[in-house]
């Protein structure tokens, strides 16, 4: 009976519902709900307006068989797999109202009343998931920015959410599967559709290596009101999310807007300055609503991966120091000023403006780390590299 | 006579010296001082350490010989050009101790003795300054980046110092020279020598159309250390620094250092992460070491310059929103409902999941708005934009 009601509410109600929000909260069931939205009850509040225009659309089993067709489920709080910490920490921090960014969305910022899956269990997918999203209109750079960013994430057991859409999404989804990884894709249409049309292959791809999930009946069409709703989900699933390639007014910023507004880590990847594909990246990191992420290893130094190295140990270790960079400011005076074919003591005492005994210590010890090297009275340099 | 002092000091004492300093600052002058290191009085204390290994190079009217047949004059703190407001600031920020970033440098932070100067009266050249450098290993990226950065900057009326090496530094003054823009090199060599060799044309080029200057006696060879202490004065003389590509371990990351030792203004260019040319503008921006910059505007806008936009609000310019993007939530549930071919305000209302009085109002107030449209009792969207 619970599945029917919960199918009913989901849809005539259009979520997200902060009356239905309310009436669950106020323990309220399923059942008891979808009965007084069908009878037009005065207990239902709110909800009779939202409801009025749309209640006798009384299709649930219909509904049900449509995403059973297609291999989907409908999930519900009270169900093992629905992602209740995730959404309980989301919706919790944005109910305390510490972030002003989500502005005129601030009334869509409770989790979802059911949702549709097609995959594995929700919750055991997005445990341990970040949200890379960006522009459709991607560029090349974008691609392969994605594509490096998201085979470190991959290999390291982060699993990908993205909103299947052309462009950054796509080739986020497509890594993640390429590389082994689970891969999640919350669709803003209903779970029986196939949009983006060309990617129905990689939606079903997905659902065989992590899950497709809407909060949307089956064959709900995909429209801007739901792309907007659809990012919080994206965002409320995942410990932070990261854009690669977003300009002035992508949707991929308002991701970015709902991880910020819900406490989760938000981060973006720059990119060149001469085109505008990533001016949105840089206005949030300027703004210092993202931090600059540059790879994987950024995005799990942030997150706290268990094992991640510091970015700047990493850096340290693939760019290493030659002896020369490693010298100090007199001991770089004393080295130049060894001439190619030798100097002695007191010419390079001279050249470099040191007193002799000075530079005969300096000398030294140099000699000890093997930077120069002393035959007969004459000093040289054992080895030149580029500073 | 004041001259031919700071020649031989120059020329025996390799700055940055603070023993010399503090002497000039106890109220000696030139001359006094160069009689004292002449014969190695004890009043000059530390000083005679400086110069044991060269206090007999007497060469001061050689010298001057040498720099005027370039077309360089020698100049000093009591010339009318001495960019004394500059030093002051910089150096006595620094002595304030405020920054822990000069390190191993935090010696060499004291203004230079004197500077050798080619071109027009320096005071006049760094008034509105602002340094951009980079790597030397300049990718095509780097170019444009740097081309389209100074274009903005010398259009603006702010002259551009850099290093004259090869890179990033010489498309900066060359990109300044082209836009009829004021340039600055300051030169890790004697103000005689040409380095790099290639860059020679360029230097007298620079000399015509700004200064090059040195704080080295002519003759001197380019050298690591002496790349370290010129950049201070590239930080020093201006308002802020810019690095454009700089990897993990480029030179130009020390004059950002010496930027924000000196309380200047530190920016990075940021750049494709697919590459390590920009790894360092990306590290310092991470750490909030720079300010992320995008371009000239960026640039003016951090320094300050009247009449700068906000940076923010170019770009709403530049990108306008679309009617469809200024939609709140609920009027895009409304015009998402309108069907290409035409709805009533019933199926509008169902589709939106709204009451039918609000979808009414809502689309009454977009006809108005001109982005919906009523013929009849059908009521269709006027322009469809993606969004």
């Amino acid at each position: 009976m619970s599945q029917l009601s919960w199918a009913y509410l989901n849809r005539v109600v259009e979520g997200p519902s902060r009356p239905l929000q309310q009436l669950l909260d106020a323990g309220r069931d399923a059942d008891e709900i979808a009965r007084g939205v069908r009878r037009r009850a005065t207990w239902i509040g709110e909800l009779a307006t939202q409801t009025a225009s749309r209640h006798n659309w009384d299709r649930a089993e219909q509904d049900l068989a449509d995403a059973a067709a297609v291999g989907a489920r409908l999930i519900h709080p009270g169900c093992a797999e629905w992602p209740l910490a995730e959404f309980d920490r989301a919706f919790g921090f944005a109910a305390t109202g510490r972030s002003d960014h989500l502005r005129s969305y601030q009334a869509d910022a409770i989790p979802p009343h059911v949702l549709w899956v097609r995959g594995m269990p929700l919750d055991q997918a997005v445990a341990q998931s970040v949200a890379v999203v960006g522009t459709r209109a991607a560029t090349r750079y974008g691609h392969e920015a994605t594509r490096q960013l998201v085979q470190g994430l991959a290999t390291h057991h982060w699993t990908v959410v993205s909103g299947a859409a052309l462009g950054i999404d796509t080739v986020a989804h497509e890594t993640a599967l390429a590389t082994g990884g689970l891969t999640v894709a919350v669709a803003a249409c209903g779970i029986d559709r196939t949009y983006p049309a060309r990617n129905g292959a990689l939606l079903d791809r997905i659902a065989a290596q992590g899950c497709v999930i809407s909060e949307y009946p089956p064959g709900m069409n995909p429209q801007r009101h739901r792309f907007l709703t659809r990012n919080r989900l994206v965002a409320a699933l995942t410990a932070g999310t990261v854009i690669v390639e977003a300009a002035w007014r992508s949707g991929a910023l308002n991701t970015l807007s709902w991880a910020e507004g819900l406490g989760r880590v938000t981060m973006a990847v720059p990119g060149p300055v001469t085109s505008a594909g990533s001016l949105g990246c840089h206005e949030r990191i300027r703004q210092g609503r993202a931090q600059l992420v540059t790879g994987a290893d950024d995005v799990r130094g942030l997150l706290g991966a268990i094992g991640a190295l510091d970015v700047a140990e990493q850096y340290e270790l693939a760019y290493a120091a030659t002896p020369v960079q490693s010298l100090t400011r007199n001991e770089l005076r004393v080295f130049d000023a060894c001439a190619p074919g030798g100097s002695t003591a007191q010419e390079i005492a001279a050249g470099a403006g040191l007193p002799l005994p000075l530079a005969v210590h300096l000398l030294m010890d140099l000699a000890r780390r093997n930077v120069v090297r002393l035959d007969g009275t004459a000093w040289s340099r054992v080895e030149v590299s580029e500073g």
